[in-house]
């Protein structure tokens, strides 16, 4: 659990997080435990998508994957922990939100990864390897879940915690979902004109998999047009917002756009 | 996720919660959610237990186990799914429960089955294969956490919904904690004394895998002797309360002690 969990990564969700916290006018300390619970759920899903029976990846975050170092059987059951222990932590953490918000962003927490989302998509996408019919509509399913439902969990869980309003955390929800396409985009761009030893982990993988991405449906250049939307999109959900407050989180979706690994 | 769950089995762990809470004066309908989170939680264990890289097994409650019709990708989802699914049906669907309780009986579970619970088991259970040096200590640890400890989620939630007391509680916890050696100390009989058709499940794996057992360590007599006083001692926590309400909890561990398979 550990050697995974604190194996570096971009952090990308519990920076959201907090951010998404302070932009309602919520503390960072308020929003931790749930930052900390979204980058171990980010982790377990991880650990179990390099799985053999899964993408069968050797490498991650520059490491050996956790099955190559412990086993399958480990890799399983420290997934299942981080899991398990996501919901403890935000449920012991806690400190200074009420109970019925905490209980909410428990429940927010679980749809996030579950069957209507990070699963979901997951699922859809090993049912479209290898069919050619899968279109932008289904690509966009995918992403929104297998990706944007954690990020949107992130900011969503942030928000609850910071006491943000029904409207303030709808907003945010939308954000995320902006966000969560153009992080999605941007790997399916970065996994075809970057280097393993440049991402940090397999590069080229998802042709070798045969996956459907937005460079396959529609070229490179349309997809970086896409990822300059998407961006804009996203920015255009804070302009609600204390201009200050917002700025974070604007930076973090032009660093997910211009990231480069 | 349905295929599993929904495949039958002996409910102990729902029935468990449910008498629970009714031995604390609580309604069933109360914890009803939770006694559907446990046996989520409990079915998310065995798809994974049962995969190729854990136990390999392709029978499970008298059919196919998940990976063998559904792959063991979506195998693996499906677990992680039910897993995060539990979280959200306690967290949702509870009626009448203080917040405070719901958010108690949240990280209850949580323990219950990550790494200080049955993920703890399982770990040191798959690190003491093979090894010549597992002695009854070790092997109480294993089954303290692998088997009693999520039997000890489901009576500490159902005695939470409950209404129960700190003292009441802890008096179910250890009840449970008896109940939970008593319920691996008759599957290891059972695997040695019955059939894969008697059991609904293939029979002697134990011996197959060279897994340390009660039998194995102490022989069938003294491992049934063994089973007697747990069964006594899970009585003698519940001889403060109601006996009209203790029945079914009595009868749950007479059950579990005297079944066939």
């Amino acid at each position: 659990m550990r050697y995974s969990l604190l194996a570096g990564g971009k952090r990308v969700r519990p920076i959201l997080c907090i951010a998404a916290c302070e932009l309602v006018g919520g503390r960072e300390e308020t929003a931790m435990p749930a930052a900390c619970a979204v980058e171990m759920i980010h982790t377990m899903s991880l650990i179990h998508d390099d799985l053999p029976c899964m993408d069968n990846d050797d490498l991650r975050r520059g490491k050996p994957t956790n099955h190559k170092v412990f086993g399958e059987d480990v890799a399983v059951l420290a997934g299942d922990a981080l899991l398990a222990f996501s919901f403890e932590h935000v449920a012991v953490s806690t400190v200074g939100v009420s109970p019925t918000r905490i209980i909410r962003a428990v429940a927010e927490l679980a749809k996030s990864i579950g069957a209507e989302g990070v699963v979901a998509g997951q699922v859809v996408d090993i049912d479209s390897e290898g069919l050619s019919d899968v279109g932008l509509e289904k690509l966009e399913f995918i992403h929104l879940h297998k990706t944007a439902a954690l990020l949107e969990g992130a900011v969503v869980l942030g928000a609850i915690m910071g006491g943000g309003s029904d409207e303030e955390i709808e907003k945010l929800r939308k954000f995320a979902r902006c966000i969560g396409l153009l992080f999605q985009v941007v790997d399916d761009i970065l996994d075809v004109t970057k280097s393993s030893e440049e991402l940090g982990k397999t590069a080229g993988k998802d042709l070798v998999a045969d996956k459907v991405t937005y460079p396959k449906l529609v070229g490179i250049e349309k997809s970086r047009e896409f990822a300059r939307k998407l961006n804009k999109d996203a920015r255009d959900q804070l302009a609600g917002f204390d201009p200050d407050k917002a700025a974070p989180l604007i930076a973090l979706a032009n660093y997910i756009a211009y990231r480069e690994n």
